[in-house]
């Protein structure tokens, strides 16, 4: 049972695909509580996908699956307009192979967290939120779904049966309705490791945040996703894991369903 | 248990790959025991694995994961040096995501077979051969490892622990080593339905074979493979199947181990 | 210089991809005055691509460069939302490999036709058709850029000092504003091989077309756009390459700029 | 004309891919006077070739293609084996793919440099050394074919009617039959700036190098290549042209056929 002060802490991992390296796990991965690995359709390989679990068992750090578009190229960023049930298939493809790795040391898969286009498109989109949703459900009625705070897809995954955890981010401007600023604009990153572990403990405890204009937005997570390919990633996930503890809140993985 | 008199007939199926077709899979599948699903890293895409494995269920076929090296555009037919580390991912990612919906499809993952250039290189290379091997025992103890009738590969799973299948090929010549005919060679295929069904009752019942130069070769088999991306390649299957039958011979796939 | 009763008849060729085959080349391109080759990205490959325009060639067939989204996946029928700086250098890319096997074989690239969703997107999107526009340009100001009559595309080619030609679609049932009826609609392609021909004749001649709510469409086409991966594609070429001669319609390739 | 005291400096660049950066090509490629630009199959991809391409420009390099082996996710350095025709072609098509971005920036492909495991391969066997070759000359008998001093492949590229250019490694360690010694052993690659500078002096000038054995061997280059993928690439390089001015050799690119 997950005390009311305690806060999930995640991570995107396993972002290198064969020679090139992207984000610094092996800083990363003990400052979290969980992490979602990327399964190898927008980034990783079977080979770090192995090494990337392993480090994330080792440092006690819940497994999830990271699925995204088949986008090499484009890193999964880029809007694509798959049938829903090429897919649903291809979140299952992603979903068991991550799953694999993480059973093979030793943990079952914990949570599925959609990565960068597919992420933004099943938080505004009933069809393709019940899509990652079905997918998820299909693998195991066990796994955490992750979806952005007050989006569709939490909605969908409550539907499927499955738990879920509402996500939240320190390190990104948000609007007065409650939606990401986006990343378009030049202030949609906040850059000051003491401004995001501020706003990481704001999220945690006063479950609001400040908005661009001003204005208090009313937030309730219970994950916060911190960025691993960022400049100054360790030290943002650093500062914001210090203030979490400085202030009295727990950093825990979301309980499974 | 599997009478003396049983043989399995095996099928790669699964090859499509987005818009490109492959194979009759629809004919295939009900002639045969078992199905060799390609996992999408030679051929075969989610959608396609998805869709082939609910075939095999629906026709009774145990369902196997059908690795190859990541080589789309040579089909897996080409050698490539993969670091043994590397490889071994490789092959465990590839297992465990046709066994996801084998599972999906109310079904475990029966066996594993790999593909063209690595299944050359497993038959004839130790560390290669022991590499597919740990794969296969690390995705579990439960399934069946297929492979070349006397080759490595077969030591190498019974070394592991794993129950294995020695296959034969009624469509393909031999030498008189009990080694298969190369195939620059012209001769290297048999194209007549009849002489393959015959080779195929010969290759279960008398375990043996006649060989290119005239010779008898003895070939201890438990799976008999039959190709379904050439010409003729159901024909060839419903030969097959109809004249083990008329021959008293039972067509039923091996027992896991 | 083209006569009034000239047209082009274009088809989409080299649409194969390393083991898998797709549509009936060597029957279709000796029918047609242009074909449009697959570069690569969505289709195709180097192999595929040198074969193929030497098919053209040895047919008199004008050389076209056919590029799409990074998608082989999709065969680049699926929307990608790529920066336009990337779009342009993924176009001159693929434009660049056809055009260097046109030369390798003794012909200039005569023109270039977006391929899929990047064709349907150029047709639409002001600053997507500015973006294919200026790719071809890059190349070469004597391409000829092929698109939908009617369409953003040409504007933009015209604006960027290309050579144009307007495109039909005799195959295609179209609405009364002269749009192609969806491919989602089970009356969007027409089967009939007499019919597509006589559409055929009514576009080259008439310069109009029946919509599918019986009302009458003006409709410029230089080129008409027969497809060779649908069923009977080969038939419906001849039929349309017999009834434009019987009409006294010369088929010829569209001059370039 | 090339005076005998020049020697030409070139470096791998351009190979980041997508969202993952490789190489610190800003500052490289203004110390050296040529540069191998990866072509998209085993790194690279179009934006960062055109990039590369104006970067190069800019600083005077001359610019050439560094074709490689289908592999993205091995970099290109797994051997591969590809049958000749199919290699032939996908060499053509990643020559003509830069060779259209170095045109586009007002300038001709320079030179051809095969890279990785198909280096080395068209360095030892003649059936691939041809390929090469032959692929190369196809695109114009006006590029210089870069090949390993003393290899197959430059006898290839004469023969084929290319210019032809001996290269060497002052990185590397060599062994007493002038062969590169196996990037296998921890001693094949020299980290100290000063002794890299002083053997690419030692080659340029003194055409002989110092094997791994103490023995001398002689080599005659006329290009050398600094790594670009190594940890202090940069510093490498500035130390090497330091030191080949202190010297009064001059950096100056090969001479076009």
């Amino acid at each position: 049972m997950r005390l009311p002060m305690d806060i999930d802490l995640n991570a995107d991992v396993g972002e290198s695909f064969g020679p090139w390296p992207m984000g610094d796990d092996t800083r990363l991965i003990p400052l979290v509580s969980s992490v979602n690995v990327a399964c190898g359709f927008h980034a990783g390989d079977p080979a770090t996908i192995e090494r990337t679990v392993r480090l994330a068992v080792a440092a006690g750090a819940a497994v999830g699956a990271h699925p995204g578009y088949p986008d090499l190229g484009g890193f999964g960023r880029r809007e694509l307009t798959m049938p829903a049930a090429e897919l649903e298939a291809a979140i299952l493809y992603q979903v068991a192979a991550v799953a694999a790795f993480a059973r093979d040391a030793g943990v079952e898969l914990h949570h599925v967290k959609a990565h960068g286009a597919l992420y933004n498109a099943a938080a505004r989109d009933d069809a393709i939120a019940e899509t990652v949703a079905r997918a998820a459900r299909r693998w195991s009625r066990d796994v955490v779904l992750y979806g952005l705070a007050g989006s569709r897809l939490l909605d969908a995954g409550r539907a499927a049966g499955l738990a879920v955890a509402a996500e939240a981010f320190p390190d990104r401007a948000y609007e007065a309705d409650g939606s990401l600023r986006s990343r378009s604009r030049p202030d949609a990153m906040l850059t000051d490791s003491a401004t995001v572990a501020s706003r990481a403990v704001s999220m945690a405890r006063d479950r609001r945040i400040v908005a661009v204009d001003g204005s208090t937005v009313e937030l309730s997570a219970q994950t916060l996703c911190l960025h691993g390919d960022t400049p100054g990633a360790a030290e943002h996930a650093a500062a914001v894991r210090a203030a979490l503890e400085a202030a009295g809140i727990g950093v825990q993985t979301v309980a499974r369903g």
